[in-house]
């Protein structure tokens, strides 16, 4: 049965996670929107400082108890935690509890899947293969059907900026061979495509920044405008998308700028993660774009450096699902 | 003869410095800063909407006058000037006004100088050699003595934000190799030097940025915080800086982490730029550190397609004339 609420997975118990979890729903208890944790019901009880929580067997219980209990789905883990101290002993329980929030998404179960923050060390130690979060997530909903560019592509938003990455995680030295007009194309298509679909952008401007300084000065600092950024921008153009520039990057994110265009298109990580800090250090989200599941995440780490202490702000978390229900309900609507 | 005012190099006649100089001056000749431009007379008064300009034999004259005129140390042009239309018949003339300044900055018949915009194409077609007013003022400042760290470092300041670079005009893939544990640390005593001695910064706090994503993240994205970085922060310590970092950059700019550092040492361009823009995109300043001379400049370029429309915007230039008198009173006094 279909069902507006949302499934959270509790990423790494050790981490913030249980704690913003509890917060954010002691805020969005009344307004909603709903969400059903997908995580070990005693460790969300034990960091939630005292919220009422209940297990529940799914997204339809978990939908009638939300305005009275933090809903869970729960999923024991097999050894203690402790805040701040990671282990893979909880590896296999914190990818489980992913791939029963992308399978709930995937058949309509709940409206989308928003992930609170998981570390890679422990998760490698116990064979997991995937940098992240996203590509873990595209590889599970790879054999669903989805019409339209596929990605995964990563955005950021915060404030009035909405930022897509053509490459991530990676060094900036590796960052200009990384990038080849397929790739730029590729990610400029799913952006143009999620703009309308799920930010109800009829028809999107896209703007493409530059990799080098005053966007290479006609080759004098670099080639890769010329090379590659200028020929994505017509290929991405031949293919109907209002793309704009490359442009210079420090002339992009000002307020006058960042009104003529609904998304930008970043070049590589601190390009866009900058910006978006700036705009809003504690409340930015992410975004997976061009994949058959709704699916957002706070911008934040594990924080295991003041996991268990109170500390941890719920900004992210409550932005990743508010913009998780806007997008499920647009999506729903077309 | 000293006296506190600053002599201002008209850059480029076929840009905006014309006409945003007779701006500036419109703006400060009841409050100040007083300043001399260094050019064209004729041309000044062509663009500058008719405002008095007035030709001065030099600052003594210029301070008595500027409340009521724009005063000039007439340097004049062989060749008409088209607003838009850059000219390397310009270029000797151009290169002239920039040697005045800085002569009588080094001199101490004035306070500092600062420059407006010149386009490099011009001048290299002419045989200037240098990549820009930095490099060239750094040659001719060279003889003069200096006691302390030498430059030229760039720093870009826009609201609370003092943000000196590493590398500045140069392709983002050949960063990389262009970092040193040498020059970072020179880029870092030079910095710390001049937030006391230019800024007034009893005991300076120096953030330094990383290169990479997550600073890094222990080596897994790119390996210079290891191997360059952080060696030249504790070189830096060493030598009884508070440097702190690396830090990722995409934390450094937001307004809580811009509270924790007097000011930032960038590696690349558009690190630095994309905040200062954000910052105040009208309004960052340019100044040159490490130079036996105060020299501020606005943070903008010639502006040819803009040039002779009346539309160009002072704010810059007016930034770069008040924080060279405040530099230039700091080190009087010290």
């Amino acid at each position: 049965m279909k069902t507006d609420i949302l499934a959270l997975s509790v990423g790494d118990p050790a981490g913030v996670g249980p704690e913003i979890i509890a917060k954010a729903w002691g805020q969005l208890r009344e307004t909603g929107p709903a969400f059903m944790a997908v995580g070990d019901l005693q460790s969300l009880a034990a960091a939630g400082g005292g919220v009422k929580v209940k297990a529940v067997t799914g997204p339809v219980e978990a939908a009638k108890v939300f305005a009275d209990a933090l809903p869970v789905l729960d999923t024991p883990l097999q050894s203690p935690v402790i805040a701040g101290q990671p282990s893979s002993a909880h590896a296999a329980q914190i990818i489980r509890c992913i791939e029963t929030g992308a399978g709930l998404a995937l058949s309509g179960a709940v409206a989308g899947l928003v992930t609170a923050p998981i570390a890679k060390a422990p998760l490698y130690e116990a064979g997991f293969k995937f940098p992240g979060h996203t590509e873990f997530l595209a590889e599970l909903t790879a054999p669903a059907p989805y019409a339209g560019a596929r990605g995964p592509v990563m955005m950021l938003t915060a404030a009035d900026l909405r930022a897509t990455l053509v490459t991530i995680h990676q060094a900036v030295g590796t960052v200009p061979a990384a990038l080849t007009i397929d790739r730029i194309v590729a990610a400029g298509l799913v952006t143009a495509q999620a703009l309308k679909t799920d930010f109800g952008i009829a028809q999107p401007r896209l703007a493409v920044a530059a990799l080098n300084p005053h966007a290479g000065e006609g080759g004098a600092l670099g080639r890769e405008e010329i090379e590659t950024i200028i020929p994505a921008v017509a290929a991405l153009r031949a293919r109907g998308v209002d793309a704009r520039g490359p442009s210079p990057a420090d002339s992009l994110f000002h307020p006058d700028a960042r009104k003529t265009y609904d998304g930008v298109l970043c070049m590589y990580h601190d390009q866009a993660l900058i910006p978006v800090k700036m705009l809003d250090f504690w409340g930015g989200v992410n975004v997976t774009l061009g994949l058959p599941i709704v699916r957002t995440s706070p911008d934040h780490g594990t924080g295991f450096d003041i996991a268990g202490r109170g500390l941890a702000r719920p900004d992210s978390l409550i932005a990743a699902l508010r913009l998780a229900a806007e997008i499920a309900a647009r999506r729903a609507a077309s």
